[in-house]
């Protein structure tokens, strides 16, 4: 599967190079066609790995992965072009975290919106699945380096897309029992609205490298 | 030990019933000295169980549990008065929900500050535990409920107050390594918010029966 890996930091980087290794090609994309990480990161990497601008990689692309910055985000696949995003997967891992005023983050959008609808407002065509954003980067593509079966969610308007994107986590490490849907792409404003709580267990915690387990009891339906 | 447990809903009838069960003296607090539920509910506790106004009960208690609603909390222990809280410790385990614009609700504060924060700027005096304000009423006082060793966020300013409230979760049933001390008391930012999340998972698992368990792997001080 041709991917894009659109970001150059760690989460692009431990996601770019997850992919190579399952077997998958790999266009890391950046702002410019001369970002230095993206460079070292292809010329590391072998003929499975290439790097270009967000437009190149989102056209090379079958399945776009979004890990810019959550705050760049909009205007990154907005650089990438509706045209070469068409009606691509686009992974969004992203959070919308405001470091602005220091440790711990805000969201620069909470409550009532998340990063993950204006993702699918501004490319309608395309299929926005929100996943991994729970979790450190580490993580995300080893998730044996917690112990406990833990728990990630996953949500997106196209269940076709979703599906696809659950296969891909199986490759991550990510079995199936551990794959919670929270159905439609809103249900991201819970998953990014955590980052409030995550942020500040890391704080406390002092690692990052923690997750949750969702354990579920007889059904009560009441949500007292 | 002496508790006033504002409110007379679904959890604060909850808590108080569980207080009576483990042998406390509990007054059931709301706005007027003649409200049906808490009187109901006296009756059926015997004489151990009283009920009052917000103030009466706060005078009479050694701490203080606030079980009302998010949104009319602030207002309920303004009721209450400073003079009747005094030092004592209040036990928040309230969210600030807020259901105008039905379900899923949103947070009527968030992301720069907290329900628990408010009441401790509105009573500087008063210690202000936050605690069991992210699982069902059920859960709060069976931990049981629910398979697994499943997790509770404490946080507050006093350390003796949480140590205090930490041997109040204990009588409930949640041992000290499932408890998680996430620091000062504007943690309340993170474990509300984590509202916007548990809410949406009532919604797409249809049971509010269920908690998160934290698993911590090998410390990584990165937050990617």
């Amino acid at each position: 599967m041709k991917y894009a890996v659109l970001g150059t930091g760690m989460v692009g980087k431990t996601i770019a190079t997850k992919l190579i290794s399952l077997g998958h090609e790999v266009m890391m994309g950046s702002r410019t066609s001369t970002n230095e990480k993206a460079i070292a990161w292809a010329e590391e990497m072998g003929e499975n790995a290439t790097h270009g601008t967000f437009s190149a990689a989102s056209a090379f692309a079958e399945r776009i992965i979004n890990c810019t910055s959550g705050g760049a985000s909009v205007a990154a696949l907005g650089a990438a072009g509706a045209e070469n995003i068409g009606d691509k997967i686009i992974v969004d891992i992203a959070n919308p975290l405001d470091f602005s005023e220091g440790f711990p983050p805000t969201l620069s959008v909470c409550n009532d919106d998340s990063l993950g609808e204006q993702i699918q407002r501004a490319f309608p065509k395309a299929k926005v699945v929100k996943t991994l954003n729970t979790v450190n980067c580490m993580l995300m593509v080893d998730p044996a380096g917690v112990p406990g079966e833990h728990s990630l969610f996953i949500c997106g308007d196209d269940d076709d897309a979703k599906a696809q994107i659950r296969g891909l986590l199986g490759e991550f490490g990510w079995g199936p029992a551990r794959i919670i849907d929270g159905g439609g792409i809103s249900f991201a404003r819970g998953t990014e609205a955590y980052l409030l709580l995550w942020t500040r267990l890391f704080g406390a915690l002092g690692n990052a490298n923690f997750n949750v387990e969702l354990h579920l009891g007889e059904t009560i339906n009441a949500a007292d």
